[in-house]
């Protein structure tokens, strides 16, 4: 019964813990602007290319977002035209792991439902 | 330059393996629920104590498709009342470092923004 209550504890704080940082990554696109940015600092037309299916007006929210919270930098630079320039923050790089985990995940399970189908 | 195809080529593949995963376990609840079931086996009212703030209707939405994708198992009880209950499959438990990954993370971060407060 004793040990029943310390499973149930430790399953409520696990799953407090995940609300912490789904209220940060939640939505369909920051874990892959993050996971983007953990590979190289790139423009605001870059990501748009690479986080496929993104609209412009979501993005640019989703990465006001990631700034607010410290994750990302957001830098102009001073080139000809007006180019603005995103990077991972020191604080964001601690969201690597994540990343590739939940990708890695993503990969096994493309072998597994392709296993699945080839039965 | 050859380098900077790398690096954007496995940066589009991160990406694509994470949209893999976030199509099955998008959305706020899925990884909340895989993540109590890594804990034990429970009813269906019980987890719809557990996931705070979770409504009855998204909660059997949320089941239905884990259960689709063959991620938990769901049973009827014959017991008197009848009660369903709910566990994580074998597959299912591919997940339990990715919810405990995301768990660490969002304690750091509670942390963090504690320390933050108190500067």
């Amino acid at each position: 019964m004793e040990q029943d209550e310390t499973i149930q504890n430790e399953c409520g704080k696990t799953i407090m813990a995940i609300n912490d940082t789904m209220d940060i990554l939640g939505g369909k696109w920051k874990i892959s602007i993050i996971a983007c940015l953990c590979y190289s600092s790139m423009r605001y037309s870059e990501i748009l290319k690479k986080v496929r299916g993104i609209s412009g007006k979501v993005l640019s929210r989703e990465l006001k977002e990631l700034e607010i919270n410290g994750l990302i930098i957001r830098k102009v630079l001073n080139e000809g035209p007006i180019a603005v320039e995103y990077s991972i923050s020191d604080y964001g790089k601690s969201l690597k792991e994540l990343t590739l985990t939940i990708a890695d995940w993503g990969l096994n399970h493309r072998q597994f439902v392709i296993k699945g189908m080839a039965k």
